[in-house]
């Protein structure tokens, strides 16, 4: 028999010395069933001593068949915008209590990775999208997001004034603290405390979700996953993009921003018995059985 | 040159005096432009000589090529769910404001319809909801729904209590008024003011948003248009099934409600000079420019 | 030492047999310590035979110096709405999880109202709102609220449009599902469910909460505990008004609501552990302490 | 017959040239009624030549028994914050289209303020904030608002943390864009953005307004206006606390923050025609007149 995956990559979480046992004992335990393990440069950083291969994340890209995260959300949603262009699937496992894009526990995760690497998994697609700011000398920033592409006020105490078009559709002028473009992935996000609908992640959908609108009207608009969102400043003091909450630009009076979707998908491998509504049940405080009437 | 469109059947909003003689007007102007002209059985019940074919909606959809609609929204909704199955393809007038699927107005349609009758339109492909209410004793409703399936509590002073299932999986068991189960057309009626998001027409999605949860954590889910929604209902006092707010239904104690995409979709016509976000702007008061910051 | 209050009323849910065992038993506890104690005639129907003097709500009114509610909110509620006339005290006790006006639990009950009963307490005051119906006839409808007046849509599909004064003065015609007029006690109740705000219960205050309204900008406003609202139909098909989604009644095309603060209020006591934020917390769902940022 | 008013400052939007014809035509007009008219020093900067004595604000505070105020609410609210402490009353004259706080028009502020100037004029007493910043080193930042003080982070991406108390008591913990604390006033500003309640100006209440809370049921809270507001960060980067809009200052790790009602409370006239819900239906768009239903 072959196996799916010869080369597993583990990352951790980066500067977090609470991974380093979990992960070497993973790693022990993989290689002691024949699979090749390595492990991410950064990762290892305060590890003194590994017996494992150490690659760079691009080269983890170019060799691995699987990378497992150790970490929260946002590990991966880091590691995601690396390997998305390698086509390397993720497994995300969590320290903590579980995360939208982390469903395997530390405690149970062997036996877990266990079956999925037998074969027993689903696979998802999740789309991302590409950002990049142009001005007269040319592109200034380019970025890619997993979750969303946010344009907010900074330091500026007003609201800022842009406009919106989608697929050279003028949309709308808003006045607001910002604008949230977020994936289906993003919906549950920052999206989600902005007023944004949830949408079911493996839709390829984009949210334009206004944050704070000065017209109460302005309610969030979800448009299909091909198009192409152009927001144009209006009154830039302060201004920032941001993508993932990770990095950020400052924004100037002429600038112009396109969003589009990112053409690699991310595949994310979950075990057969994830359930997505069930961690929105966990995740929100939803009930899962019905409550007793409280007013009787 | 052979014309698109042979037979064109005129609809008026039923009852309404008021567009007896800009639709008389319009069927003579079709007329004198060598169009077959015919007339809605119901539409025509207050005009006392009709020069023209009357045909019951069912005979129109057999033989018409188009349909025009001259009323509101609430006119489009009725005539959209019998036409359907006919796949004849629907224009909308309307008397006053325009509506959202009723985007010519009296004033301009002759001219407007005159070069859409040329050739000149965009087509919009708008899907329906079907809703099958079951109990022991078999199926004991079935409707069709082009906004949207509506369960709500009826005169019952209480919050209902029932449970929602997507493709056979379980979502969340909800106290609330309700539940919306919105087409993209219907995302603008209802579920706007329940606080669900504006899905773009084009798109195949299906919302469900929750009217007055609970659990303030409920926010609405947009979920993919073939995605099948089962509801259990479990204290069933006085709910309701409302399809489109036209017809309704008394639920019962252990009914199964199934709401699913129909298998045909309706077809819109536009002007070429239809924009989807300006008639957004228009009707929800959103800013076509920049307004002047009112806090200097 | 003279005791504050002699005469205890125990008053239990209606036709709820699992508080007939700790009912008596706190009964047989205040009797040993020589306190004079009554039952409630509904709460015993289901009781054998009891060695207490049985009154009815009025006479409990007439002749209780305190009165303590086995139950949950709704029995609060209930109670509230006779007694505020008598100027008697409540206690609030729960079977299950506590709730907004019964703070008291079950098992800590004996020692918690020992304390009180020796003047460790606090005191609360709350309003109860009046809502009047009339028409050409005099009056038609009379009722109490503590939590909220309603207007709502009963069985009908659309919505309701109405206009609504202040003092007086015109404030809005509303198009929606309905309108909640509602005390801070029932601010965090059907209110809150429909977008309205937390009001501290101490406060005296009046909230008007849209539901469901179709224009978006329509949001919930307060004014003042001394404001006199007035409510006027204009299509009053199947609309009912609610009194604590207990009693309602049906309006008629020119009925004219008038809703204003009742002129007695009630009192809750509390114990002096008693803190209102943090049965919010618990009962919302709020972080006592710091979450963990899981995007890291 | 002794004039209620003799000493008339006006003060004109800061560095606004549009202001200045206007400005001087109602100086001569009143002047050419007897009564003392001064001008704001910032207001006349950009005149050439002025023949009425010229005055600080302090100075006008000092010396004036009216304030009238030409420019948006934005101007209003930068001279209430000075002239609250000396008791002089203000009008508001808006230039564009009517403010919140600037009621009367460019075009009709002479026969209006003649009336007012008789005796004819309604007073409202409204409420302003007190800030203030300590840390060991003591207070750092002191400052009023009179919409509302907002704790917000600044160009940190991800969302800030923080502790709540109110009146001593501890509210909750709150993962968020930031706080918005309000007055009457500020509730239709920013805090209705974020989903506030609209709190009638003439009530003695303070708002908590949460900005795009992480947890979703964190909803406003209105508290008394006597009320304790005290904040602490847990994690401060790049926060910032603003007054209005107008000043903010850079909070660090281990900063108190006091808010509560500032002692005086600034006296603003209308005009007896003047509507408070008038205004709000002109300025959030909401109906005066109920519109006919459209999905008939």
């Amino acid at each position: 028999m072959t196996a799916l995956f010869k080369t597993i990559a583990l990352i951790g979480k980066y500067k977090n010395r609470d991974i380093t046992a979990p992960l070497l004992n993973l790693a022990r335990h993989l290689a002691g069933q024949g699979l090749n393990v390595v492990l991410d440069a950064l990762t290892v950083i305060q590890i003194e001593k590994v017996e494992f291969p150490i690659l760079t994340l691009d080269e983890i890209g170019q060799q691995a068949d699987l990378a497992i995260v150790l970490g929260g959300d946002g590990t991966m949603l880091n590691i995601a915008r690396t390997l998305v262009d390698y086509n390397v699937p993720l497994v995300g496992v969590n320290q903590g209590r579980l995360g939208f894009l982390t469903d395997l526990t530390v405690d149970t995760m062997q036996a877990t990775l266990g079956t999925m690497l037998d074969g027993q998994f689903i696979v998802e697609n999740r789309m991302l999208l590409a950002a990049e700011v142009s001005r007269d000398t040319g592109m200034v920033f380019k970025e890619l997001a997993f979750n969303d592409v946010v344009l907010h006020r900074g330091i500026s105490s007003g609201m800022i004034e842009f406009e919106v078009r989608v697929d050279g559709e003028y949309v709308y002028a808003l006045r607001s603290d910002g604008l949230i473009v977020a994936t289906p992935t993003g919906s549950t996000a920052y999206a989600l405390s902005s007023g944004g609908p949830i949408l079911h992640p493996k839709l390829d959908l984009i949210a334009l979700v206004p944050v704070c609108p000065h017209t109460l009207s302005n309610r969030p608009i979800v448009v299909g996953g091909d198009a192409v969102v152009e927001i144009k400043l209006h009154c830039a003091t302060e201004t920032k993009i941001y993508a993932d909450s990770h990095s950020w630009f400052d924004l100037g009076e002429h600038d112009q921003i396109v969003i589009r979707r990112h053409p690699e998908t991310i595949k994310i491998l979950h075990s057969v018995h994830h359930s997505y509504y069930r961690m929105l049940r966990e995740k929100l405080g939803w009930s899962g059985i019905l409550q007793h009437n409280n007013t009787d």
